[in-house]
């Protein structure tokens, strides 16, 4: 069911400091900052050779990403995100396994205009994981 | 400097049951498990298109992992492992902008037989970054 890893988000408390360690300490291809206010977050993609980076800093008051910060306020790993062919019967698999949807277990667009869900992570040992239809 | 993904790593409290999860529920193809007693883990990796995901358990008193279940007992994302195609340039570069390695600063040999160094994450925004000459 699982395809490729899509991106590895981390959250970060400044996005602008973050650019500039990947792409000056890391060395590392940055793309510009994207608002998606929809999600509560500022995004970019830092690029790999096989797959991509996203670092998250909190957009708005009530954005999920500022609550992570909260429990972790240097940064930290947030989700993993994995490609599938068809969301809606990855869903229906995982809840007929027991697994929790988050939110109101519909698909929402992401930051690529795909249909994403997320599923909780202590069905999945801590690990938030993110499904991204492609 | 960074090259591909090699892996991601999630901690978790068992490597069985984990196993169990990727391989039914997620449907991913995952390894036999493999003992590193000199990094204190017994590890798998989940084969992903693109990259791998490697799960964690802790093996032996004085895993670093243990210390991080203890914090997160559920498991948790642990680490993400870029190659580099020179470790040593890497570190001397990374040293030169004021980055931590972990330890004694030299090279250890990974689960694939490769050198690999641990970097600070305090240095990255929280997260713990593995580099691994390939």
């Amino acid at each position: 069911m699982l395809g490729r890893v899509n991106h590895i988000a981390l959250a970060v408390p400044n996005l602008a400091e973050a650019i500039e360690t990947y792409t000056s300490t890391l060395g590392a291809s940055v793309s510009e900052p994207e608002l998606l206010p929809e999600h509560g977050v500022r995004v970019v993609f830092v690029t790999l050779e096989n797959t991509k980076v996203e670092l998250l800093e909190p957009l708005g008051e009530t954005s999920p990403i500022a609550a992570f910060l909260a429990r972790n306020p240097g940064g930290g790993m947030h989700h993993i995100c994995y490609e599938v062919d068809d969301i809606i019967s990855a869903r229906d698999r995982l809840v007929a396994a027991g697994c929790r949807v988050l939110g109101d277990g519909e698909p929402k667009f992401g930051a690529h205009g795909k249909p994403v869900l997320f599923l909780h992570p202590k069905d999945f040992f801590g690990t938030l994981i993110e499904l991204e239809q492609v």
